[in-house]
């Protein structure tokens, strides 16, 4: 599984938009840097990577991923210091859940250097992408999808590798109203819920249309057999707190392990905030709204980093947060964000640098 | 929604592949015909569908088709009788459920028209295209996915609606021997499995994989909260008959309402065959095999046709289907093809004319 590559071939772009854009007011994924990391797979294994200028790839109207969905992505971000280095967060992890949500839909898994090496080369030549400014940073967006021909459902023969990379701001912009989903569902015992795969997300655009003509921004989805406990939101774990306890819903194979909900429980370990990792139900929460102990509800993300919920609606009735002092997410997400953009020391040894 | 069209633009392939192919030897769904429809929605409206020639696709790294997997598609087959007359099975009932699908997964709805006078200007282009043999037909891919920019996880701005056509014989070769699921599943209640969404097919892949490896040619799935209940195969709807009683488990929001089971069932009715539309356990199936009532199972649908299931498979005990005189599979199937390529009345009005 790891072929170790010294040198990851570049092919430079003639121009850079670098100059039309604007670092300033910089939107969520909507620009796009001037390189990619490409990583063919044809004839039974993983042809060698390369950085090639960012553009168009051509498809055969056959081509599975039009078809089958079978396609699977992974979200992290790089960060620049002061100093103008360079960091990734937990980077293995994400080369490890591609690879976990490629096995479940049957998607030839890559080589670590592949993603490694070919990942911190791409960094490299576009370097001055990566945004400075406090709230800003490089997402990046790796990304595999069946490229081979054929109206037969069943796996691909040739795959792409891609990885893409957009200077972006904030994903969300404001506080959330969540909406906890009583009818739709985003995925199945023994399904696919677990894998960062494609189909996952267009799945929840309709329902999640619904919520927003209802005046939310996001679902919080629940379990599909009795929509009685909260599992995750759209791209984010979901932490509640009652009373001065944090709880987050186990990880099953209906949810996604995200690296974000995994290092927000291990920094509040030792921030001593009492945590709790298990089943949450709906009438836990509402009731602990209605006496006054649900103190803070938040999303974690790498797109969204913590992101506070500021209201939640559950059967025609919405639910207020209070607005705290001493709040677990925001003391979380400075711990997180710091640690992200070499502001204060790892301890956990998550920072790369790049 | 229904704009009249009266004339399709058509832009003529300047040479043709057609006879680089053998139609005598035709696998199913791997050579494209000359010509595919094209039709394209942006500025928040479906543009006029054309004629092109067959052509490779070209599209940006971040269009959401290779992040969000939001795409459906649907397959139906065209049929050339004796006298070459161009045939249609119920297409209406695919134009209706493509929409059904698109609106599950926030695509725009495509007018009738553009479907329908689409789909016949097509196969009159490639009317050469269309098999005559026994068992062969054109089998069409209409599918529309999400062309439209940006790692955000919402519905896209542009898509593109393809029809492409592939000449084609059958799908399964021999009886197949399937696997009753009891791990995997393919939809969640509140899901996507009503619709014909790409990603309800790759994530079949992995579990079908484990079930070929076994042995087994096809996954039965079953309910994702308790996987007692028989729902539908990888790409049929499944039959089962019991005594004389034929049964099939009834549409939900996890089973794709499939056009081939409708008219079986209403086929059925008119060749006095008792049928039931129920739940149908795993253990009814498996008990009936035991006691010798379980007389046949087979697949149903566009590409299958009907499809006779050898045996099954379930915890690790395999279960023989008896070999039957008189088949309500064999006879459903002739009654069904027949009425599909112009070989015997049409008593339900289901045959279209090109
Ligand atoms: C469904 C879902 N849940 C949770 C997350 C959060 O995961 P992570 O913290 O690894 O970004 C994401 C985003 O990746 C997601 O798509
Ligand atoms: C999941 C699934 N079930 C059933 C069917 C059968 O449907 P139809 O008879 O309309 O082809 C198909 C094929 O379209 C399918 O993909």
């Amino acid at each position: 599984m790891s072929a170790a590559i010294n040198n990851i071939e570049i092919q430079k772009a003639k121009t850079s938009k670098i100059s039309s854009i604007d670092f300033d007011n910089l939107s969520f994924g909507k620009v796009f840097s001037d390189h990619m990391l490409l990583c063919v797979y044809k004839d039974g294994m993983w042809q060698l990577p390369k950085v090639v200028p960012y553009q168009p790839i051509t498809l055969d109207p056959s081509s599975k991923i039009f078809h089958y969905g079978q396609s699977v992505f992974e979200g992290l971000k790089a960060y620049k210091d002061t100093d103008e280095n360079i960091w990734l967060f937990r980077p293995e992890d994400n080369f490890r859940r591609l690879n976990i949500s490629s096995k479940r839909l049957s998607i030839p898994e890559l080589p670590e250097d592949y993603f490694m090496a070919g990942l911190k080369t791409l960094l490299q030549v576009d370097r001055d992408w990566i945004p400075k400014s406090e709230g800003s940073s490089l997402y990046i967006r790796p990304f595999v999808f069946a490229s081979g021909n054929g109206f037969h459902a069943s796996p691909a023969d040739e795959y792409m590798f891609i990885i893409a990379t957009a200077p972006s701001g904030s994903y969300f912009s404001g506080k959330l109203k969540v909406l906890i989903e009583q009818t739709y569902s985003r995925s199945a015992n023994g399904g696919v819920g677990f894998a960062k795969a494609g189909g996952n997300y267009a799945g929840q655009f309709y329902p999640t249309q619904l919520a927003v003509e209802k005046g939310y921004q996001q679902v919080i989805w629940t379990d599909d057999t009795t929509h009685e406990y909260i599992e995750e939101a759209g791209a984010m774990n979901i932490f509640v707190r009652i009373n001065d306890t944090l709880i987050t819903a186990p990880i099953s194979d209906r949810i996604l392990d995200g690296i974000t909900r995994r290092s927000i429980l291990e920094i509040a370990k030792t921030e001593n905030i009492p945590v709790e990792v298990r089943k949450i139900s709906v009438k836990e929460v509402v009731e602990a709204s209605k006496n006054g102990t649900l103190k803070e509800m938040f999303g974690a993300g790498t797109a969204a980093v913590i992101s506070p919920i500021a209201a939640f609606g559950h059967e025609d009735k919405d639910y207020d947060l209070p607005t705290l002092e001493n709040s677990y997410g925001a003391l979380l997400k400075k711990r997180i964000t710091d640690i992200q953009t070499n502001k204060s020391e790892d301890p956990f040894g998550w920072r790369v640098k790049v």
